[in-house]
Formats: C-alpha cells, sequence, structure tokens
C-alpha cells in the first residue's frame, strides 16, 4: 500500500502536474476540467475510468455538461500518495494537456 | 422546449420513479445509486450517458467508487420537465431496478 506523501513531497508532485490543486486540508489533490461539450468531457471521463480501474484506484468526481471536477486522494493512507499523482498525470495526459 | 412541471405535476411523476426525491426547493430531482463496484456503477454512467447525449439532456452527476448521486434538472426551464422524469425513468431502467 503506497503511504502518504509529505506535505513538501505533495507540494513538489502538484508543481509538476498541470493545474491541481492541494485541497481538503491537504488530504486530496483537485482539479476542473472544461472540455467543448458533454461528449467529449464523458469520453475524458471513460478513458480515465479505464486507467483508473486498471490501476485499482479511482477518483472522486463530478460531471455537469463539459465540466469534470476530480478529487483524488488515498483513503487507505489518510491522504495524497503517488497513486493520486499517477493517476492526476495519466488524466492530464487524457485531456491532453 | 419542455415546460416547467406543475409542482403537483412533478410529485406524481415522483411517485412513479423508484427512489427519486424531490431537491433543491423542486427544482431538481436526485437519486443516489450503489452498484456492486466500480466497473458497475461505471457501467451505469456509461450507459446512461448515451441516453443523455441522444436525448441531448445531460445529468448533474458524481461517482465515487460504487455510489453515482445524479441530480435532474431542466436549467432552460428553471425546473423539472418531463426530460428529466424521461431521464431517470431510463435511469431506473439501465440500474435494473
Amino acid at each position: 500500500m503506497p503511504s502518504k506523501l509529505s506535505d513538501a513531497d505533495r507540494d513538489a508532485a502538484l508543481k509538476r502536474l498541470n493545474g491541481w490543486k492541494s485541497a481538503k486540508g491537504g488530504a486530496a489533490i483537485e482539479k476542473a476540467f472544461t472540455f467543448a461539450d458533454f461528449s467529449e468531457a464523458f469520453g475524458f471521463m471513460a478513458r480515465a475510468a479505464l486507467v483508473a480501474e486498471k490501476m485499482d484506484h479511482h477518483p472522486d468526481w463530478s460531471n455537469a455538461w463539459n465540466t469534470v471536477k476530480v478529487s483524488l486522494s488515498t483513503h487507505s493512507a489518510g491522504g495524497v500518495t503517488a497513486l493520486d499523482v499517477k493517476l492526476a498525470q495519466a488524466m492530464d495526459k487524457i485531456a491532453g494537456r
């Protein structure tokens, strides 16, 4: 099981990500993605869901029309771990930015 | 464009649905679906997304692991319309209950 990142390691990881921010008092990282329309937004979700299922690590996320808000946390570790950073990187890659 | 249902019509529609409740002061209907796991939850979302896109009427929804919380409203009508009832029925059918 991955261990919770230190505050410094989490902040360093955030700097290497694109637009992700610390949330929930440092216990999660979050990002709001905006797409052209619902089709593009849900296409992103479908691709990200396949990655998440393969990692056995799943996002908390919401969708309204062309937006997808994502919150990543490793509940079993009580905070942000390398798994969250990996999933965030994969989502950025899928979103193409 | 569908028109907003009267309170009486909305409440009558809710009685014919399975587990949906009035929310946001009557401006939306909501339901929380629970599944066996993420795969089943996202499978539901994928099927519901296809219906929503075909209807050109989309849910506000969130997913965490095996749960999907759905809020339906017709923003252009300022409340709940027949479109929301139709999408709710389709979601109940997809969820198989």
